[in-house]
């Protein structure tokens, strides 16, 4: 999820909102016909460890009627009406006996009865939840800018945001998962073996706020419906089509998750449940995007509470998980995405900002159903201890996450304020270069599995890659390396292997541009060699010939890693397993090196030779290993 | 213990040293008559929960003799013969009902009987072990620096380094125990509770190597004999004096412990008892001074041994403390020099470099004697999870340090680091300025218990702390009060005081100059009010102010700390318990502030006025605080 400076306070109209629920009553709607126009989750399944469902009925009144329902196998435990009597939530009970069918739902008052069904289904067997591990390569797309499978749907005059213009960067551009279903075998070609796409979920979202600022919505991050995909991506049709057809090629679809907030037109916010449904401040607050005072043993209570609670930006609401209703939704939705589209893992946005026992009881729900599923989250921080809290971990926080995985924002860190320092003059530094790199893997010890981290080298928050590393291809094919070779499970931003470039400037759009060629029209299609350039197709057959080595190779998927202390701007480590070694050797200077071996004889004894996995040349002698300038080397060893 | 540059190895006489211990038997030199010339520990105690004692005997020929002892309640269990014929280790059992007196030992040889006596004394009723805490503050001094109260020891013509002279930074200067005992009633004005003096114990090293390079000893770092307090500094003699003087004013006296090394001129060096006495290597091998390899879950065995049995540098061999007589012979010079002299903590130099179970050991040697005693070692890392990994903390290391305390070299950084950005640009940074003392402290739940961590803003290995604030004394008095009022047991490096400044350039003696005052002839005396300037005594005041009101504090002793998120530069913490209420606000920008305190009701409801601890005044109102520019406050509330 995207911040940049602090959003100042915009214009709501959530008092009024607020004010309008609270005196509903009073102003004799009460008087309005019953009816029911939403149930959420949409649907269910028997068979479910999660049984015990608590269904929201929403609609005029809805909350004034009392329900019966009569299916065998299901049981109404409980009838929760709120303060907003548009809205009940109804415990149901199914057995696991219950067999598929519609459910029949009945509310009355006095005379008046209103039906409604609500389908229990059989679940299915296709593949979901299968987890993402370090035999993965993730590729992160955002569909609106990656590719257009059906103009049609690019834009619908009767949504909060009517507009597509791809001449403008604040604007929908079309993308869609039909257009990323068309790509899945350039994908797979490069060697990818999953897809995260930032969020699919209805963005219903105006494109400025009452102020005229831009309030961009194309990212997907404002959810103003949860049970339905965005119509502009091609609705919940398309992404299971575009799941089913991943499934079908081998690539595992990765669902971008948002809890933490919803969007400013999400329909449970118009017309709110209770006041508590969302984190409610007497005045506009919004969160310090700060993680220290979640973590901080001397940490003021107000100081946690803003960080939490605060809003991350005043069109997007933070949802108050610690209310039974809101934390219910919310997993539910968890469990129903899962089990209707098939997604394999569950990227979670914005981490820290939730309130994290309800991030435990989601993650144990999602895994208690789904136990191969991965979970990572989001949690924008700069040091090992604070990206621990966050995970499962080995320090005794007073607070334990239980939260698998985690986006590896300090591996990131490192390894980028490391790159730039490669060629220059702190390439041998006592703490520069590859010694950051080194150094941050040093801190592993706190985590309690640092494989399951998700590691990268940019994203849609952040400088592109080969921005960042100042266009110097060299060490952008040594960051490359370093991603696909050490421990963790890579993920890569679209357009990376195309060498596509540019900072946050003047706009986050900027690192989002259009893939060329996924768009009618477009004048270049860099999804074929013939349409990229000399320099894109050596970028992307690097990346392929290590990405496809990764996938062939379980040492690189299961082995330990041993890493050495940098030498002399030197850094060898080593991924090892019973079936194979591999040694990577960064050469950091800005001069050819000789490196002799003798040091890494605990890795190295026994092995002869080896292949060179990047130019597939044979090393007959590894006494010494010829390093060039600025290069990462790969060499697969043999006997 | 200081080190500049990795050192380059000079060219020793240790492989002859080790080949002359190898081949003393072949050489038909067991033909001496044998004799004892020293026994280590040189007495013990009766009544020690540590009363088996293994007795380093040595002398010509000692390890040939067949020994027997003579004295009620001391049994001989085992007589450990070594390599070198001259060592002998009796391992003695000394029952709980023995009593002092002199122990005879007796050593035979065919007709030729040697015996000697050695001493179990009773132990005295002197305080000692008395720990340091959060209540002290404790002042590091280099005894040859400070003030030299008896001309007559400067230095001895039977030394291997014989000289002294104060015009030369290399040379020793002269200062010593009795000089620093006539400056008590200075430290006791300032507010120091306890003196750290840099090591004491005779350090009989050249001055020089034998390429001609300078080789300094009067730091201490170089032991040649433990048993002895090198006479320069008075002997021991002296130190137990200055212990019996200070502990009858109130002061206590922390101990620099040496376990890694020993000077060249070790007479354990010079004549080994065995090859396996040292870390031993095929050709000269440095420690690498990183602590990634002992931390790092990925880390080659080859980098863990160079860091950790590398040697420190090629003047100071490394001792083998997992040789057993190795490391009972360094547990029990520990304890006998807590019994012997009295004193009441226990610093240790280059803590990581030592064997870490072996320091396990010592440390709980130490404190099943001396419950009370604080031990902290020195470990120069710059992140909480390499400090925490040295120290008790709350991470599932594979190896669990039992250390009570450390040298918060993390704190340091993050202090200068912040200060050096207060009043600049980066005085409201995201992550700059008082955001960096924050953050530093934030990252404390690693610890077990962060208060007992020994706080500084330099040593006699760094640059002195005024010149690292580029001689800014508003960036000095917020270090200071920081220090002084945060967690911790804080430690101030003589001459802080009195503005004593310098880098280490061209060498470290630059930032161990003499204190004015402290040596005959001195032209100015900044031990008394008379000889300091201005600034001069404005400094002395203000960290006397703050000394003397911390000393009489107790919320500063044992008071928890509250801080919350700086904003806009500037940063407020509080000390707190039911006694009172510390308030320390700190503004790092180069402008006044108001602050309202309304974000700070947490701590501050009830209060209605406040004591400004360094100015006097009385705040009548505290709904805004008045912050000068570039100034910690110190408000002591008030109901």
């Amino acid at each position: 999820m995207p911040f940049s400076a602090p959003a100042r306070p915009a214009r709501l109209r959530r008092a009024g909102l607020l004010l309008a629920t609270a005196l509903l009553p009073l102003l004799g709607l009460a008087q309005t016909t019953p009816a029911i126009q939403r149930l959420n989750p949409t649907n269910w399944w028997v068979g479910m460890k999660h049984h015990d469902v608590q269904l929201l009925v929403y609609g005029p009144q809805a909350g004034t009627l009392t329900y019966t329902v009569d299916y065998p196998g299901v049981k109404l435990v409980k009838a929760n009406t709120v303060e907003n009597p548009n809205y009940v939530f109804l415990d149901l009970s199914i057995s696991p006996t219950a067999k598929p069918g519609q459910v029949k739902l009945v509310g009355k008052k006095g005379a008046q009865t209103v039906t409604r069904n609500w389908e229990l289904r059989a679940r299915d067997n296709a593949s979901k939840g299968q987890g993402v591990t370090q035999a993965d390569l993730i590729y992160l797309a955002m569909p609106d800018r990656f590719a257009n499978g059906d103009p049609s749907n690019d834009k619908f005059s009767d949504m909060a945001d009517p507009n597509a213009d791809r001449a403008n960067p604040f604007y929908r551009h079309g993308g869609d998962l039909q257009g990323a279903a068309q790509h899945l075998d350039y994908l797979k070609d490069l060697g990818v073996t999953a897809v995260w796409f930032t969020p699919v979920i209805e963005n219903d979202q105006p494109l400025t706020d009452e102020g005229g600022n831009m309030r961009s919505a194309y990212h997907g991050y404002g959810f103003t419906d949860h049970y339905n995909v965005d119509r502009r991506l091609g609705g919940n049709a398309a992404y299971k089509a575009f799941v089913e057809k991943a499934h079908a090629q081998g690539l595992k679809v990765v669902q971008d998750a948002v809890y933490n907030h919803v969007g400013i037109n999400h329909w449970t916010v118009k017309d709110m449940p209770m006041k508590s449904w969302l984190h409610q401040w007497p005045s506009y607050t919004n969160t310090s995007y700060r993680q220290q005072p979640i973590i901080d043993p001397y940490a003021a209570q107000i100081d946690r509470k803003i960080t939490q609670d605060g809003w991350f930006v005043p069109f997007l609401p933070d949802l108050n998980q610690q209310n039974p209703y809101v934390a219910n939704f919310l997993i539910q939705h968890a469990l129903w995405t899962v089990e209707n589209f098939g997604v394999d893992a569950w990227r979670i946005d914005t981490y820290m900002y939730n309130d994290l026992p309800f991030m435990n009881r989601c993650n144990a729900a999602l895994l208690t159903e789904y136990p191969k599923i991965h979970i990572f989250g989001e949690s924008a921080v700069s040091n090992a201890i604070d990206q621990a809290y966050f995970v499962r971990n080995k320090v005794a926080f007073p607070f334990k996450s239980n939260q698998p995985g985690g986006l590896d924002f300090v591996l990131e860190g490192g390894m980028l304020a490391g790159l730039k320092e490669v060629g220059g003059k702190d390439a041998t530094g006592w703490d520069n270069s590859v010694q950051r790199m080194y150094q941050a893997l040093e801190q592993d010890a706190v985590y309690e599995d640092p494989t399951r981290l998700v590691t990268f080298l940019d994203n849609h928050d952040h400088n592109r890659f080969l921005s960042e590393m100042g266009e110097d291809v060299a060490k952008y094919k040594i960051g490359l390396t370093w991603l696909l070779t050490t421990r963790g499970i890579p993920s890569m931003y679209y357009g990376t292997e195309i060498l596509m470039k540019n900072f946050k400037n003047p706009s986050d759009a900027e690192v989002r541009r259009d893939f060329p060629g996924g768009f009618a029209g477009d004048k270049e299609n860099k999804f074929t060699a013939a349409g990229r350039s000399a320099a894109e197709n050596d970028a992307f057959n690097f990346v392929k010939t290590l990405a496809q080595y990764r996938k062939s190779h379980p040492t690189l998927h299961a082995g330990k890693l041993m890493q050495y202390l940098p030498e002399n701007g030197i850094y060898v480590y080593f991924r090892y397993d019973q079936a194979g070694t591999v040694l990577v050797a960064t050469n950091a200077t800005d001069k050819p090196a000789a490196l002799p071996t003798a040091r890494f004889t605990e890795r190295m004894s026994g092995f002869t030779k080896a292949r060179n996995v990047l130019t597939g040349e044979t090393l007959a002698d590894l006494k010494t290993l010829q390093l060039p300038a600025k290069t990462a080397v790969v060499l697969e060893l043999q006997k």
